[in-house]
């Protein structure tokens, strides 16, 4: 058997993703704008925040990687999400999506029913958002989740069967799965928890590794097991989330292959 | 004469704050969404940043305590304001206004009057937001004020008379009136007014403090007690503004009884 | 011949503007909102985001600067962008654009356009931006930029000729000129580039040297110098984005002019 992703691959691709330096375009909620750029800055890879209607369809057709985020979906961007959507999925534009919230909201839960459509390349979301994406039940408050990642491995495995998604459950163990094969990390810190945007920036992250390597589950795994070791790094300097954030960045910045394939726990 | 606060009480309502995770629906302005969210985050609650129409009206139903901020107050974002006020209103959620810059812009002023007929539970804002809204007067130069809150303690009394509203007036001393009594907190530090925010996300945290206890002054004068106290306990590690954001959320992670019971100047 | 810019005569701006407080209404992306607000704020100046149409366009005749960045053009901002700087034209406000990834991305580009038949008093951007701006050519990959300052020169002087603006090219070595004389700074950091809004911010900080000395090329260079000597003591005691970010706040409230003449590298 095949190891889907082993730490020295994940750390290969990480060089990949500096050197060539993605251009991702993110459009996500205004809560996580700042820290979503910061983080991709930080990475190595190239933000933009290319949002309204217009603008949106052109940019996906030149982007590396996009990141749609339906965390606060005001109409223009709605309209703006839609086109980048179908752009990405004819040019073939790696797209992440992140369904922030949905199941509980109605305007964001009927969105991301169209945006599945169009097919994404990954789905990244906590287990509740999982679930309800598949129609799978439950719905949690928002953005927080009362159930692990592993309860979701049904909906993830189904949502990846329907859409042809890599589908990444976030947790304490975070799980990925392309619907056959499953890939669990247990890296992390609760202090990912504990800054907004903690989650939504991975999906960017996870973009940025799709745009490098055409492997999506591997992609996808990679994007969470770096993001996951430079979180425990950091929190291992932090005194609570404020300094967490900022150590987090520092860290994004200088991790490397060996970071990664010391710490990385990936089965 | 009973003390609407003291110490111990803010201390113990930190505690339950704490324990109940209350989830807090944030419609606030873009400059300082992602502070809002992380000091709430910090401090122990779950910030949901629901501001468009259909959304902020049914998760108006179901948060814990709401925050109405009309700092850039888009035209979408005011229907979804005047919505999510009118359920609160409706099934009593507790819910604050901060009508900031009111008086000096022509929209946000309207916005704030139609919000006070939804009677918010609370009000907080400078001297001269809580004089303009209640049509005594100045109007500041946007956020910042030249104002005591010794000063609009007239019109916060006016303000709480006519819509049953607790309301909170900052500055260097804080003041927290129901229109008869008036609590008085010299805690804080000058470094809250030189991070954006620092007055727009003590108006989340009161939301916060409102959903865990029915005494309303008390409850407001608790979230003001514990932010300042907070801020007092951050400077004095801090070098700058900068360095005293980091240190506010790591400090608002940590405070607990004690350090309340011990700073807490309130009279 | 007259040196527009000694270190001296910029500390002696940063002095005065810190005494005045200029009042900064920025009509700015989503993106850097917060960064922008507590530069200005560390700074020493007042920052209010009024961005929304008919407010902006009253809060222009208030303001003491404007900074319009065309970031994350919004529908209802572009109204605002429009009343904003027409109304800064007419009561002569000084007022900066900022062109963030002009040439590549048509609506930004078609509102830049209208933008500057509105006279900036000041234009910032890469040099990227700015030779799209001026119709020569290029187009970066949204914000970051291919090219040197140097080589932006021609267009700078360009747009500087036909709008009567005093022209900022970022790069390594910034570049100002008011289509005659050429001001250049070599101070800054890499950093400033690894930071989302490293350069918008700097859009902000340059209305609001406008607001205190009328001599605009002078002021222009100044904001610049400020800017880019406090991101080099900042960097020098970071051990990445992250932190640069928090000491940088930090820095820019302490600068002053010693540090300022010590430092500018000015020719």
């Amino acid at each position: 058997m095949t190891i889907p992703l082993t730490p020295d691959r994940a750390g290969s691709m990480l060089g990949h993703l500096r050197e060539s330096g993605p251009l991702v375009q993110c459009l996500t909620n205004t809560v996580v704008t700042n820290f979503t750029a910061n983080v991709l800055l930080a990475l190595g890879a190239a933000p933009a925040m290319t949002d309204i209607p217009t603008e949106a369809e052109s940019f996906a057709r030149v982007a590396s990687g996009i990141l749609i985020n339906v965390g606060t979906p005001y109409q223009e961007q709605r309209s703006g999400m839609m086109k980048a959507a179908r752009a990405a999925h004819e040019v073939r534009t790696p797209w992440v999506l992140d369904p922030v919230a949905v199941g509980t909201l109605p305007v964001r839960t009927a969105l991301a029913s169209r945006l599945l459509n169009q097919f994404p390349t990954a789905i990244r979301g906590n287990a509740s958002e999982v679930m309800a994406l598949a129609g799978l039940g439950g719905g949690g408050r928002g953005v927080d989740t009362s159930d692990t990642a592993e309860s979701a491995l049904p909906a993830a495995r189904n949502l990846a069967h329907r859409y042809g998604s890599v589908v990444a459950v976030s947790g304490p163990v975070d799980l990925v799965t392309d619907g056959t094969e499953v890939v669990r990390i247990n890296n992390g810190h609760p202090y990912l928890t504990r800054v907004t945007g903690g989650g939504c920036a991975l999906g960017a992250v996870t973009s940025a590794f799709l745009a490098v390597d055409g492997d999506r589950l591997a992609a996808v795994a990679a994007a969470t097991t770096v993001y996951t070791v430079a979180a425990e790094v950091a929190a291992a300097e932090s005194s609570g989330p404020g300094s967490f954030a900022v150590a987090f960045l520092d860290t994004l910045s200088t991790i490397d292959t060996d970071m990664v394939r010391w710490r990385a726990a990936v089965a």
